[in-house]
């Protein structure tokens, strides 16, 4: 299962500010924890809020560079805006990930185009114009309509990783079942790969750690990647644990490593 | 999802004692704790390894009488002894559980005899007189005999509970998983329920309480019933995530409920 480190979004405030002022050293270190805590992707997300794209085209190149100069995992390119997305993809060394194309008809076409222009993977969402369909049947729905649209736009089924979109469950009391019923319904489908943005469902729930992680390990059968914050160390027992008991971890080896770091207790 | 209450068992030393020495109090105490902890039935096993089935006897009606005495739940009385199992279905109240029928000749059909003579529940496990099946086909093919014999000893399917026998991961790599596909198979069979004995997996591992919790979560959604201490905090956290997660609990209330307790944190 890939991991997608989370902890790099502009809506965290410290992150926002070392955006702002262009602290190469304080990106960084963020980028190499997570990679040190077993980030497979590092996402970045430099929207600082203020809607000014030559500034966020800037910053994303900024921010790519700098992180790339010390770690050698992809980085995940969060945007919504098609031409940040593209100055990201073109300062990118490797295979990127965006994150994320939808069936919104002002990001879909341009996203596609960019996903295969740069051979990037993508994580899709069920989010049309409308916004978010309610039952998995109808965000199934939403997701076939988005493979083909890959396949029209010669992007290979196999790069998409389908988010259900984890509503909190403090709105939405369904909503973990919901997206554990999705998840399970994209498995079923050839070539296309799952993923889950994770902290969105403890939203406003007290102990959310525990939510996250339980929610972790409900899901994680069904994953082939996750979004989390990987310094988080209650997620680390679960990923650990989880793939020592799904036979992921050969003789364990990985989960008995992590107790000696001491980071399991 | 039943909780039976695994604590009340003679391999632990306190309880050893306790039953030895008729100490009423510590045993009503510990039923009274699980059943204040959320157990739908208290597992009784006051085998102490003296192989006197007098003395068996007497113990589990001793047992049976005091601890229903305390607690209104019914008990999963647990022992390979017919006559045993007998004696303490005799002077159990309500409709108790059997833990465990297998296919094992020497304890089959009596076993399945007192189930319907009492209509009692059973945990049923798929050992023959060859011993554990390997590979979740092979247990679901006991699995299937057992139903069928259940059938001809006039059993409702509906009444057993298939637990899938968890070696543990530090013996067995692969155990987990095993486990995990063997539920999900039994939960194709209708009418048949699913449980299992969850401590066992950790065994000979650091951090049990890590895997005994993750363990829980990985399985939940293929659960009828779980076998484990109810008076781990641990677990009680898993459980009541897990079932918000899983819309098992209507607006949060239980999850909520047990934060204000402290229960969470």
């Amino acid at each position: 299962m890939l991991i997608i480190g989370e902890v790099i979004n502009g809506s965290n405030k410290a992150v926002k500010e070392a955006v702002m002022k262009r602290n190469d050293e304080f990106i960084k270190e963020l980028a190499h924890r997570q990679v040190q805590s077993g980030a497979d992707y590092i996402d970045v997300n430099v929207g600082v809020g203020k809607g000014d794209r030559e500034q966020e085209i800037a910053d994303m190149q900024w921010a790519v560079l700098a992180i790339q100069e010390v770690v050698d995992k992809p980085l995940a390119l969060d945007t919504t805006d098609p031409y940040v997305l593209e100055a990201g993809l073109k300062v990118h060394r490797g295979q990127a990930m965006i994150n994320s194309v939808s069936a919104e008809s002002e990001r879909m076409d341009a996203f596609f185009t960019l996903a295969r222009e740069f051979g990037a993977k993508a994580v899709a969402l069920p989010i049309t114009d409308k916004g978010i369909p309610a039952t998995p049947r109808e965000k199934l729905g939403v997701i076939e309509y988005l493979i083909n649209q890959s396949l029209k736009n010669r992007v290979k089924p196999k790069e998409l990783y389908f988010d259900p979109l984890a509503l909190p469950v403090s709105v939405e009391a369904d909503s973990g079942a919901n997206v554990l019923q999705t998840l399970a319904m994209i498995k079923e489908i050839p070539e296309v790969k799952t993923t889950v943005g994770l902290s969105n469902i403890s939203y406003g729930m007290p102990v959310r750690e525990l939510l996250n992680q339980s929610f972790l390990l409900l899901a994680m059968q069904n994953l082939d990647a996750v979004i989390l914050n990987p310094l988080d160390k209650s997620l680390r027992g679960a990923l650990v644990a989880g793939a020592a008991l799904l036979g992921r971890d050969r003789l364990c080896m990985d989960y008995i490593r992590a107790y000696r770091r001491g980071e399991l207790s």
